[in-house]
This record gives C-alpha cells, structure tokens and sequence, in this order.
C-alpha cells in the first residue's frame, strides 16, 4: 500500500486546520531504580486530561527495530515513505547547517586532513581534529577566494572540529562520483571520477575545487587539504501542497528541522527567539495564513541524548505547562507525537515505539487510556502503527479526505 | 507482503466451513451525551458471549485515516488488496444496479442532459432531473431500438433522476476513451476519442451509441440527449475458488454487494425475501453445498448514512437476536465482522477501525475481552489489523491453510 499516492487521491481542500507538535525524543524507557520513564515520572496534567479525550497509541518512526536519524522519522511523519525517500548526508547536513538548499544543488560533507605534498599521501585525515575556530577561519578564507568553479556557484560552511560542508549550485550536476577519499593513513588520496556517465562534469568542478583548496592550504599544515564525499543532490520529493491540498508551514528553531519542512514544501516560519513560547507567539499570529503547522520541539531529545533523565523530565513538564496554549488554538486535528524516542537510559536514539495522540471532534478517546505515556498509549484507538499514517490521520480527522471507491 | 499470493501458495482443500457474517457499517462512534457508542448503547447478550470465547480486534479496511466506499471495503474482507483492485466507478454502477455483468462487458455511467441541437449547445447536464419514473420510459424505449451497436450487445438500466448506465457487450471493448462531457452548460458535448490505442473500436461504437440516442430522443427535450462518462471494463481479479481452493456463496439482498461478491468468484444463492431471516432460511438450506458463506446485513450502515443513532442500535439488538443461529451452524470459522465503521454521529462511512471476532476451536479467545464493542475488541487477541487478513485467518482457523516454508 503506497499511502502517500492514496492520500493524494483523495485529498481535499477545506477552511480546517491541523496542528501537529513535534516533542523531539518524546518516548522513552523505565529508569531502573523507579521503574518509570521519564513520561511517567513527569507531572503532565494537561497531556494526561488530552490523552484521555484522544485517540492515542505508538508510532514506529521507520519500521520495527530500526532507529531512525532525525531526517528519515520526520519524513514518516510528514507521510514519506523514509525507505523511498532517502535524503543523502551531504544534504542532511547541509540543511542542518542552515543552508537555504535549492533543487539544483549538490551538497557534499568535507574533511580538512593533513597531507605531505612532497610524497603525495595523506597523513591524517582529520586534521589533528583543529579547533573549531580555526575551521572557521579556514573556511572563510575559501569561501573568499573560491566563490565560483566554472558555472557554478560555491557555498563553504564550516563544521565542528574539521567538518565542514560544501554546496555546488549549477546546472546540470550530478551525485554519481566518487570520493577521494583514501580511507587509511599514508595512501595517496584518490581521484575524484564520474561513476556514471552524468557524473563527468561533476567530476571535474569537484577535482578542480580540490586543486584550488590545495593551492590556498598547501603551505598551512595540518589543514592543507581536504576529503570529500556524501556527494547529494537535492531530492526530487513530492511536495505537501500537491499531495495533501494543504498550506503548510513550520515553525522549528533548529536549521535542521527548518530545512527538512522546506525539503516538503513547507514555508519556514521566523521565530523571534528559541524558546517554546516563541515558538506559540508566532503560531498564533500566523494561524489564519495557513491550514497545517508543525511545530518542533527540541530540547526533549538533547537531554535523552545526554543521557539526562531528570532534565527531560523537567522539560516534559514545562512542555506540559504550555499544552493549554496548543489546545486553545482549537485545531481540528491537533497532534501531540514524537519523531522517535530517545531514552535517557540509553543516552541516543532508539526505536522504540512514540507515544501519540491525536485530538479532534472525530478522535476515538473515550477514555480508552488514563494518561499520556509509552504504557498508558499501548491500550490507546490507534494501537500501534506506522508514523507514515500519522498524516492520513490527521488529514481524515480535519475532514481532507473524501472516500476512497465508491 | 502480498498476502493474496502468499496464502494462495498454501490453500489447501478439506470439508470445513467458514461463515462470514458482514454486519455493513458495523463500527460507530461515541454519543456525546453519553459516551457510548451503538454497540455500546444495544443490549447484545450473544455477541458479547461469543466475544468472549472469540479472537476480537479492530480491522482497518483500506489504509488508517482512508475512508472506504463498499467496494475497496469489501474487497478487502475477501483478501484482495483494495489499492491494487480498484473497481471503475461504470462496473460498481452496472453490479449496483442489478446488471449481472461478463468478463467481456465495458460498462459506464450516463446522464440524460439537455441539447440545444440547433447551437449543438448541451444546455443542461442533467436534463432538469427528469422523474425517476421518466427515465425509466426513455431506458425502455432506447432498449427496445438499440438491441445492438455493430457486433455489441446493448445493456441500458435506468437509475434515479437523469442517470443510468449502460453496458457494452462485445470482444475487444477498451476503457481507454474519452468522455463527452463538455463539464459546462452552453458548450458543445465533446467528441469520445481513444485515450490509448486499443480504444479505437469502443470509441467509433461510443459515439455510434450517441448517435442513436440522439436520432430517438432529439425532439423529446428536456431529455433528448446523453452524456457517457466512467467507462471501466469487467476488471480481471483471482477468482476465491482458484485463489482459496473454496466454493464460496453469497447471500446478500442488494445488488451492490451481490455484484462484488460475483466479482470474486462467489456463486450468489437467492433470498426469498429481503430479512436478515430470509438469509438465515437460504444458509440453512445450501449448508451442505459450500465451504464459504458470505452473509451480508445492511441496515446498520443505512441508519449511520442518516445519522440515526437510536435505529442503529435497535437494529444490532435485532441482529443480536439472530446470532445464536449462526453460531448453531457450527462453521470451523466464524467471523462477525464489518466492512467500514459508519458512525451514526457522522451520517456517513468513517475510517475508524471496525469490531471483528472470529469464533474457532482454535481461535484465542480466553476471555480477553468482555464484550463486543470498539472498545474491548482494542483489547482483543487480533489487535487492530488489515482487513485484508480477515480471510488469511478465517482460513487459518479452519484449518485450511498448510506450512508455510519447511
């Protein structure tokens, strides 16, 4: 069953409104002293009163036993098949860098390393791992001096340490090249060359951005020289509007999520500041210019990742506080979901199922479940099922979808 | 997972019988006022007794948010995938209507509309909604003058108002033609021409076919022309027989539902009357000559489509009374189930997933439930799931289906 093809038959438009947020690493796993996790020891009033009245359950992000990077559980959510729709690192990271991508770009993921000149191999291929800073300034330099390779144009952003990314925009590029990069110390770095016949012209912009990168840090050891590769081209993705016969916007305060919204179509919408309350100020001043929001809710996921469990903890519950806000907006569909779980007891990601929920008019609640956690969502209307859905719910809940047959 | 395929490589043969009672509409909705739904709400002794003994879930008829028409929902429940058999909307009219269709035959849809012949202007596409009993007139008469076109035999049955269908009969139909719906009043209708090349015939007997209608009706407005549109062949589908190594029957009082299960291969057994009891009567009677019953009840989904809640849940009370005589049939596989939910609070078809048992000596019941309604069966053995298993596991239980693999 392909969904999104489905949904796009018999997608309509109406004056009715979905909100869906977004709480980054919402799911979690019991602590081993309490044997809670970090949903159940959180004080959630106002998530536990809209579970109730909710058509809750758990979302897998990809598919069972998978952990899903940020970009594949955002693209199931948003309907994306993430198997079908692969989105390459170099524009991942692109994007997460906050680089405003357009359709003809090809992204690429770079090293600075260390090379001696003199017997052509590299030495280290990172670097010594420079500062950060120094990347900068590096990339400065370049950017500077390397603004354009035959036609196309060149974008340099630096990484951490000695990442940084690189953006050809031109037409006619292509991602079927090789790397040059020798994957073991003290080996010459390889040639860059077309790995399909559409990758010729590619090819030869990329080997000749090396050569210019060689000439400008030849004589500035250790990062005289770079590697690059994750070579990927924007993807050809279809876009919400045309499937879905909506007018989408996010509002995300990191480039990654931004971007990823972009990616399908929606339009990026500018918060003041950082914060969740930034985040509702412009959400209620923009309600009346479109008819989905996405809202990203990021802080939740760092603190799993750090392995933090009583600040997710206590970022559930100030997320919690501010469930009012969300509900007042009187969504016809408002969706409180996670793109994946990140359990603090695990310090990552993992794929463990999402707490979720869906209110409307039309939402099976019933009291079927007595809170908003991994547990309480098990018993939830929607049982478990594939984040891929999480649009064709929400979608039929506002009414967007007309009968499929006759 | 091609289910279809997967189970066809390990149907086997045996005596046992499966029973599989469609009760339409089935599924509903919590009333506000009291937070029950119908199946709630009617006293229902003997479902909630076999609920207990039975594997309960909820199935999901085409895909979760998708809201089915009766077609894709009973396609499924016979194990076909509704996204890749999809009925054209002429078949779904001709078998609706009581045409009892060949695999050869090309149906479509028609609306008496009005021409301007002296502009070669359609001035109304509905022909000023003629009286029912006026269509009927004119389908009689074009009948009776137009037996044939070139080698085709003419089927014509009048619908209600301006509509009504007609069936082509012949080899080598196509639906690969264009309409001649001018979709504006005041324009000239269009000329039917093949979309592909294998339409070419279909198309000169099409406009043929007008012709004729134009010559007989030309100088009886308001009706005096047709316009021909939803032209779709007898669709090419396994037959269960072949499919499930089953001789499967049909008992079913409205043409739709007999027109899809003869679709599939079922032989259709006559009713004496319209009742539930009148089917009970014909089951009882051809027990011995099948191994598959198809029982259909359709007045649930009748009382949801006009949003009457109260008739909805006097009716299941009525089905209640009867249950015990199916389950004295003692079928190996007994499955009451729906093809859609239809939620009187909705006054139409839904996507919410659908109560469904199956009562077996080998079915896990073991009273994980308490009763048969959208809530418990949540909690049933089955889960929420497809409605394309529905026939995997009613054949499963009957003991019907061998290893899979070694």
């Amino acid at each position: 069953m392909n969904t999104l093809d489905l949904v796009k038959q018999v997608a309509q438009k109406n004056d009715k409104k979905i909100l869906m947020v977004v709480i980054d690493g919402l799911g979690g796993m019991p602590n081993p002293e309490t044997g809670k996790t970090e949903l159940d020891t959180a004080k959630t009033p106002n998530l536990d009163a809209l579970a109730k009245k909710s058509a809750a359950g758990l979302t897998v992000p990809v598919e069972y036993g998978i952990t899903p990077g940020s970009g594949p559980a955002h693209l199931s959510l948003f309907g994306y098949d993430p198997e079908k729709y692969q989105i390459g690192r170099g524009v991942l990271e692109a994007i997460g860098i906050g680089i405003h991508m357009k359709n003809i770009d090809l992204a690429l993921r770079g090293n600075f390393a260390t090379m001696d000149y003199s017997k052509n191999m590299v030495t280290d291929r990172r670097a010594g791992r420079i500062p950060t800073e120094k990347n900068q300034e590096i990339c400065e330099l370049l950017q500077e001096k390397i603004p354009k390779i035959e036609d196309c144009e060149v974008i340099i952003k630096s990484g951490k340490e000695h990442r940084f990314v690189v953006v050809f925009r031109g037409e006619g590029l292509s991602e079927n090249i090789t790397d040059n990069d020798p994957q073991k110390e003290n080996n010459p770095a390889k040639k860059i060359i077309a790995s399909k016949p559409d990758g010729k012209k590619t090819a030869e912009i990329v080997n000749k951005f090396i050569e210019r990168v060689s000439e400008l840090l030849k004589d500035k050891p250790p990062a005289n020289y770079c590697l690059l590769r994750g070579f990927s081209k924007y993807p050809d993705i279809p876009q919400m509007g045309d499937v879905y016969q909506l007018k989408p916007a996010a509002i995300a305060t990191y480039p990654m999520y931004r971007g990823l919204a972009q990616l399908v179509g929606m339009t990026i919408i500018q918060t003041p500041g950082e914060t969740i309350e930034d985040e509702i100020t412009v959400l209620k001043k923009e309600w009346n210019n479109y008819d989905f929001f996405y809202v990203h809710i990021k802080k939740t996921d760092a603190y799993g990742e750090d392995g933090n469990f009583d600040a997710k903890v206590k970022k559930i519950e100030e997320i919690d506080k501010l469930i009012p806000e969300f509900v007042n907006m009187k969504a016809d569909s408002l969706i409180i979901c996670g793109d994946h779980s990140t359990p603090a007891m695990m310090s990552g990601h993992s794929w463990h199922p999402v707490p979720f929920m869906l209110y409307s008019k039309y939402s099976f609640g019933n009291e079927t479940i007595q809170g908003f956690s991994e547990r309480e969502c098990l018993k939830g209307a929607l049982g478990i099922f594939r984040a891929t859905n999480v649009m064709s719910l929400a979608m039929a809940h506002a009414m967007k979808l007309g009968k499929f047959g006759a």
